[in-house]
């Protein structure tokens, strides 16, 4: 008595509250593991570095793109591209420095916080999303880009947006070459 | 300087490699949390219990599927409508009792485990998905079908394929019924 439906070509996308509610249970369970909010998003950091690092091999393949030739269009291509991909939204990007290495990815709806109404007050410093950051900084490493990742901005902390700030650390002949 | 896509309607579709690292991530940090594996697979079926409960909202109002009448109903709404719409696969159902209330949804792939090669020796029960059973049981639960749910194989384990056992526990008029 079985009934097998027919075999369909596989398909990569799912839906996505299915995911948010597990990363809310992996958060919580890390507030569970670590008393302070410091350790909580070290943690998430690193995982998410651990995640960037394999899911770059993933993005390269299916995105298909071409290699950036500028910061700018890095940033372009980490919303654009994988933002849309990975998370099925697109930030808008700013860049804010006249140096042209800092970028802002601003996401005026956060899908990971779909189901998280405010961070308790104990878990006040608390970045509930800080594994995207790892997540950045790790797949950027993989294609020789050294880069810093973090929240400016958090709506779940009360900002009118969600901001990610990504400053491209410039390689030595990058600096020797500016002065 | 800031460029922002026009807007489009929301995607709930994301792409599932994200998922599938984030939660590898939860049971590497389970399996760091606690020595046993069965302390594990409880855990992640207590986590998976809490998103059934908050999920079956979000598929009763996308799915828009109607009141199923049997448990066989249920079994196939579980595989072909549920699974395909969270976890992209379509599982096979068999109904394993002559009773009817025992189903098995069987996957020839399972996409949680795709960058998983095979179970460390020391974590030799550990139920990888047992996340899946929890959200299962309790999806099951808030339409008021109370279930056991649990892996009766599973390709880590060198199965040939990958068996999730739903039991349906009959209520006390059905069990009357049938005296």
């Amino acid at each position: 008595m079985s009934r097998s439906p027919g075999r369909k070509q596989e398909n990569h996308k799912i839906s996505r509250e299915l995911f948010v509610l597990t990363y809310g249970a992996l958060v919580a369970q890390l507030c569970k593991d670590y008393e302070k909010d410091e350790d909580v998003n070290a943690c998430l950091d690193r995982m998410g570095y651990s995640i960037g690092i394999r899911l770059i091999d993933d993005f390269l393949a299916r995105s298909a793109v071409k290699k950036c030739r500028s910061y700018s269009e890095t940033a372009d291509m980490i919303a654009q591209v994988a933002f849309k991909m990975y998370l099925g939204v697109t930030p808008s990007v700013n860049c804010s420095s006249a140096t042209g290495n800092e970028f802002s990815l601003i996401l005026d709806k956060n899908p990971l916080v779909e189901f998280v109404e405010e961070l308790p007050e104990e878990r006040a410093s608390l970045c509930y999303c800080n594994l995207l950051c790892g997540v950045i900084r790790g797949a950027l490493e993989m294609v020789h880009l050294a880069a810093e990742v973090s929240f400016l901005q958090d709506r779940l902390k009360g900002d009118a947006v969600t901001e990610i700030g990504i400053t491209f650390l410039r390689k030595p002949e990058d600096r020797k070459h500016r002065r």
